[in-house]
C-alpha cells in the first residue's frame, strides 16, 4: 500500500512576533504555544502519531534550513526542502508532492502549516486519521474549524452534503470576509474556518495542478527530470522565482471537483499574534503570562518576556504586552497586536534594519 | 572679607529613578534635567556664577566619591567629603561648615541639594546673591518656592514680616501636610515650599548647632582636633554613625532665632520621580520624551529611554514610562511613578538584588 507523508510548510517572515521572531528566527522556531516546545517541533511530533519521522518533509527557506534541521534532528536532512524565495503555498505543496510522487505516486500527503497550536492532540490525531483515509479514496480534503468569533482574518469554507460520516462536500471557499459577513457566517453555522491543513494523494494533487496551474505543473516536471541528473536544487534555485505566486487554496482547492471538508474541533489556534500567545500561555492568578524574571506590581492580564539575565518590572499595567530581547523591545496594549506590522514597516524604512 | 563657599549635598540612594539610577549611580549623577548634563554638574555650574570652583565642597558617600570627583574634575579632590554612612543633612552640613570654618570662620555657606533642576538660571543667580548677602549679615536663610500645586511630599515655610525687600522673617516651618492642609496652604498664599537650599555663615551655623544639637557640636569639635593631626577621616569613619540622624531643617533651622525666607521663582523642580523627568525633558509634537532609538506608533505623552544599540517600539501607548537598561527594564503608567519604590523593595527581598 502507498505510504503517508507529512509536509510541513515552514516559511514565514517573522513580522507578527517581532521582536522575539525575526527574519532569521520566525515564529515556527519559537515556543509560542505556551510551553518550551517550538511550534514546528510540536507540529512534527503530532504527525508522528500517524507516520514515521522519515516520512516528514519540511519546506522552508534557504536561510532557515540549518535551524530547521537542528530543531528536528530525527527528520532526514534531505527531507528539508529549501525554497530560494517564498512563492506562497501552491509551488511549495506542488514541489513537495512531486518529490514524494517520484518514489510513491499514490502516497497520501498531510499538508500542515508549521505554526499552529493544537490543544487537544488526541482528537487532532483522530481527525488526521480520518482525513488521510478520505484522501486515500481520492478526495482533496481540507480541515475546517468551527468558528468561535466573527474573525475577518481567515478564509471560510461552506459545508455541503455529508458524503460519509463527518466528511462533507465543500460547497465553496470564501476569502476573508468583512465583519458583517463574518457575523452572518458565524450565525449560519455551516461555515467553517479554512485551517490551511490539506490532505490528498500526491497523484491527485499533481493532476489538479496540471489542470489548474499548468505553468507550475510544467516546472515540476522539469524538476523531476533534473532530479534524475542530480541537478534539481540548481534548477530550483534558478527558476523558483518564476513560479506562480499563489496559494494552494486559491490556485487548486477552490477549483477542484472532489473537495471534502472534515470539521475539526481540537482547540485550534494559528498563533497569529501576541494576543494569541497570551491566550495560549500558562497564566498566574492575575491572568499574567510571564517568561523570565518579571517583577509585577499591580499588573493584570499582561504578557511579559524578559531575556536571560534581565529583570523586567511592570507596575500598574493591565492588558499590556512587553517583549524584551537583547537588541529590541516592544511595549503595547494587547489589543494592538496587529500593529506590530507597523513597527516592522517603520524599521524597514529606517536605519534600524538590523533589528528586523 | 570672608569668602563664600558652596556645599553640595550629594548622597542619595537611587531608588526613585530605578532602573536608570542604582545604588552605585544615584540620580544626581544622571542627566535627568532634560539635557546631557548630570544634575550634580548643573548644580556646581550654577554655583560658579557666584563663587570659584575651588570654593565648592561636595558631601557624598564613600561609594560615590570616585564618580563624584570624575564628574567635577575642576573641584579639588579634597573638597569631596565622604560620609561612611548617611546620617541625614544635619551632620553633613555641620561637618562641611566645620571644614570651611577652620580657615574662614565667617565664610558664607550656600547649601544646595545636588539633584534639583532650575529652569531660569539668571533669576536663580540673583536669588543666590541675595541669599548670600542676607546670610553675611547673620541671617540663617532658606529659599522658599511659590507652590504650584497642593503637594503633600514637601515641607512648607510660612512667611512673616518683610525685613528687607524680598527677605522675610520665617514664621514657622510645617512638615509634609495632608492634602486638606496642603490645599489650605496653597490658597492662603503665604506658605512656600521649603526648597532645602540654605545659606548661613559658618560661625552662625556652628553656634546654632552648639545650641540645638550639642552632641553633633561636640563631635565636630573632635573632628577639628583630629584634622590638626591629619586623622580626621579615620575619626569620621569610626564615629559618623553615632551622629544624630536628623535633618538640618528639623535639627537647627526650625529652632533657630534669626531665620529668613527668600522667595524664589526660577522654575524649580526637585526631579523627584520619572513624572518630573518627563516634565523637564524636551518633547515631540505628541508630547513624548524619547531618548535613544525609539519607534513610536500612536504614542502620546510617553517617556522612553532606550539603551545604546537597542531599539524600543511603543505602540498605542499614552502616558507610559519605559526605562530600559542592559539588565533591568521598567514599564509603568506615568501616574504610578511613586510605585517604583515597591519594585526596589521587591528586588531587595528577592534573589534579584544585583539589579538594584
Amino acid at each position: 500500500m502507498a505510504g503517508t507523508y507529512g509536509v510541513i510548510m515552514a516559511g514565514g517572515s517573522g513580522t507578527r512576533f517581532w521582536p522575539l521572531s525575526r527574519a532569521a528566527r520566525p515564529k515556527q522556531l519559537l515556543p509560542l504555544g505556551g510551553g518550551d516546545e517550538a511550534l514546528l517541533v510540536a507540529t512534527a511530533r503530532r504527525l508522528t502519531k500517524i507516520l514515521p519521522e522519515d516520512h516528514i518533509l519540511i519546506v522552508t527557506s534557504e536561510a532557515l534550513a540549518e535551524q530547521t534541521r537542528a530543531a528536528l534532528p530525527n527528520v532526514p536532512a534531505e527531507n528539508v526542502l529549501t525554497e530560494p524565495v517564498g512563492r506562497n503555498t501552491a509551488p511549495c505543496v506542488g514541489w513537495a508532492a512531486s518529490v514524494v510522487a517520484r518514489k510513491d505516486p499514490e502516497a497520501v500527503l498531510a499538508i500542515l502549516p508549521a505554526d499552529h497550536h493544537i490543544e487537544d492532540e488526541t482528537t487532532f490525531a483522530e481527525v488526521l486519521e480520518r482525513s488521510v483515509q478520505a484522501a486515500r479514496l481520492g478526495e482533496m480534503v481540507t480541515v475546517g474549524i468551527k468558528p468561535t468569533r466573527p474573525e475577518t482574518g481567515y478564509g471560510y469554507v461552506e459545508l455541503g452534503e455529508e458524503i460519509t460520516p463527518a466528511v462533507f462536500r465543500a460547497r465553496r471557499f470564501v476569502e476573508k470576509p468583512d465583519e458583517l459577513r463574518a457575523r452572518q457566517f458565524l450565525a449560519a453555522g455551516r461555515f467553517l474556518w479554512n485551517s490551511g491543513m490539506f490532505f490528498f494523494r500526491a497523484d491527485v494533487l499533481l493532476a489538479a495542478v496540471k489542470t489548474h496551474l499548468p505553468g507550475l505543473s510544467d516546472a515540476l516536471t522539469r524538476y523531476d527530470e533534473a532530479a534524475l541528473r542530480g541537478q534539481e536544487q540548481a534548477l530550483v534555485k534558478s527558476t523558483y522565482q518564476t513560479l506562480p505566486n499563489i496559494s494552494i487554496d486559491h490556485g487548486v482547492m477552490e477549483k477542484a471537483a472532489r473537495v471534502a471538508v472534515i470539521p475539526g474541533d481540537f482547540g485550534w489556534s494559528d498563533v497569529g499574534s501576541w494576543t494569541s500567545a497570551w491566550e495560549l500561555a500558562p497564566r498566574d492568578t492575575n491572568d499574567n503570562a510571564f517568561f523570565g524574571e518579571v517583577v509585577p506590581v499591580d499588573a493584570h492580564r499582561c504578557y511579559v518576556r524578559a531575556p536571560e539575565g534581565k529583570v523586567v518590572a511592570v507596575v500598574g499595567l493591565d492588558d499590556v504586552v512587553v517583549v524584551d530581547t537583547p537588541d529590541a523591545l516592544l511595549v503595547m496594549p494587547r489589543s494592538r497586536a496587529q500593529d506590530v506590522r507597523s513597527v516592522v514597516d517603520a524599521l524597514k524604512k529606517s536605519a534600524l534594519k538590523k533589528h528586523l
